[in-house]
């Protein structure tokens, strides 16, 4: 093994996360905290104050949507990165190419505020939310392929991780094609669904598994 | 116990709350620094500009109530997070839901520093904060009565705890009555009662507690 | 010692300062990066892009300054922290109202941008600077005085320490009679002085300390 | 030795660097997170919903170029202070001074998103990666030959990394003839040969090395 060799082993790879994980709280930190600031109300609103302040009540429902789906995808990511315990740098890239969707959200997140009735603001919020998502379910999948998650986390684990990154992308993913057939307003009801789904599917699953198990 | 048991245990649950808390500690202070961006001097102040500065100062004045506000809020999470040394997944929502109120504080901050005579804007100014304060309420009862407080805070200490963080939510939400009854200076002036009672009340309290201790 | 006294001892006082300098850095991140975003080109340059870019080079500048300035406070935060061993709550509040002028930072800032020719924006912006700079004086003279500081710092040191804090809000506290007497531009031609005087004054104490002591 | 150089061989340098990657992280994290919310739909789409969407795009392209740049260079920078394991005051204002260059991001990734058809816009944007590039560059350098990297690096792994460092800088600060010879978008086109280059370039040196030694 030459210098350079074990420099490679000690700078690329490695097993100290915190700055990587603390960056990426920053990211989601930072991406939650500036969806507010999008809202506005009017400096001389025409239609009276408070018919202003109850016209802001549906944009500010969307920062509420995206600051919990968001929320969600943290505790997804918080709860992966207890079972990752090693890194090399294409989970690096594949970590910020994740942090660069939760930057992009405050961006549809204000579209949707502001154009909800729109069909292009839903599928654009609903592609940027599936990214994400999937962006951390290929980060577990590499993690486990490459050997950087703990010994503790056997295959059975590792699916039902896997098994609970998929309700809150695939909902928001399916949405599309029912923003394009039945209406914008159609999809966002579906997204409520995705919250429910989101902790129903893995049960089912984890019951199955220990049934097949027994 | 099966290996999904030990899955959870060790994911789901955790006794490491530096994430946590890191995470809530970089939205507290993004909140608290954006709410100045929102203040801004008209570019070509026609009123000149020693009068446009001063036309700035009741807006900056209720950026300093903001930013006084969430720092007692985040002196009472510091307080409790040094007490709280474990958590589980109902927790970290429960922070979550707190941290949501806490990013929203720049909206009512910039709706109250334009429109500080509005009964509206003074209410859900108010609401924001009684929600922020009262979140933080029940993370505090929900860990007691989960056991994720370390065990050398017994109930007398529990107790205190609760009774401090009453004064600050608690002035916040009795002061829309006031502002609906009283108008919106009533309101506003009421809150200045906060900062001393957030002091005054724990002392009286505890007093009490000692008396009858003894 | 009661329990509540037990618990004072734990929760109120305590020598973890990692979540209050981990705070403190963010608060002060995000204001130094927020001061950019108050600069635009107007979206039709009406005097053609080359002109509309040199405009818009006077405000870079006070981004500079005002990164410059915030750097150096933070610098002198992180120097003053490795210290500082201990705190209590009136620390913490100390701490808190100093971030209150880092966190107002950008108002002046993007005030000074615009109407670097008024009186009033230098002085508003000298203020505030000398605000941040004396409040950290006023946490390093609190924390001595409160035995909060590491055994091996002694009276020497503490001085030395004291009198590296005056030169920066020192300078920008005397611009502003210069700015009512000989105009703004003197008085922001007068902050370039506080560079070299911070660097050089605590020298020369130094000296003559060292002298003093032979 | 004075108790006053103690004093400064304890504050002034120090083997702690911790508090300074956290800061520098912070400052990376919300500049690129910054970076998405200068892009806005206009609020009345003149041309129709859909031709404003896409009207965005090259602005989104614009804000995921700013976002892979800084997060390559925020990946320089966390293998860089694998290796820096000491620091003192002159290594901290070179980190700063890459950060005000990081910081100051937002603004030409603006201006370029809005007139990147100006061969000014493409010229400040390079200018800005550019620097902050080869500051980070200065900060290897200097870290080298004032010894504050780990024991086990090696001049030979000094200069593979040193190599690493000059493909993005170097691209960038090329483009810029390029622009003002053949146009802006050449220099933009040549801006995407930046990254394979980042790839490349450090392998060749490295195989070369590698034949040398042998």
């Amino acid at each position: 093994m030459t210098t350079l060799d074990r420099y490679r082993a000690r700078i690329a790879h490695g097993d100290s996360l915190e700055r990587v994980t603390f960056f990426s709280d920053a990211v989601f930190a930072i991406a939650m905290t500036l969806l507010v600031i999008e809202l506005h109300l009017p400096e001389v609103p025409e239609a009276g104050f408070d018919a202003a302040l109850a016209a802001l009540l549906p944009e500010y429902l969307t920062f509420v949507l995206s600051f919990a789906v968001v929320g969600m995808i943290w505790l997804s990511h918080h709860r992966k990165f207890t079972a990752i315990v090693r890194y090399d740098q294409p989970l690096l890239r594949l970590n910020l190419l994740m942090l660069l969707f939760v930057a992009s959200l405050p961006l549809p997140t204000a579209i949707l505020g502001a154009h909800g009735d729109q069909v292009g603001a839903v599928v654009v919020y609903a592609l940027t939310v599936a990214a994400t998502g999937f962006s951390l379910t290929g980060i577990w999948l590499y993690a486990w392929h490459r050997g950087l998650i703990a010994a503790e986390v056997d295959e059975a684990v590792f699916r039902l991780v896997l098994v609970q990154s998929f309700p809150i992308p695939g909902f928001f993913l399916l949405s599309i094609p029912v923003a394009v057939l039945a209406g914008p307003t159609a999809a966002q009801l579906s997204w409520l669904l995705a919250i429910p789904a989101a902790a129903l599917i893995p049960r089912v699953y984890r019951a199955r598994a220990e049934v097949s198990t027994a």
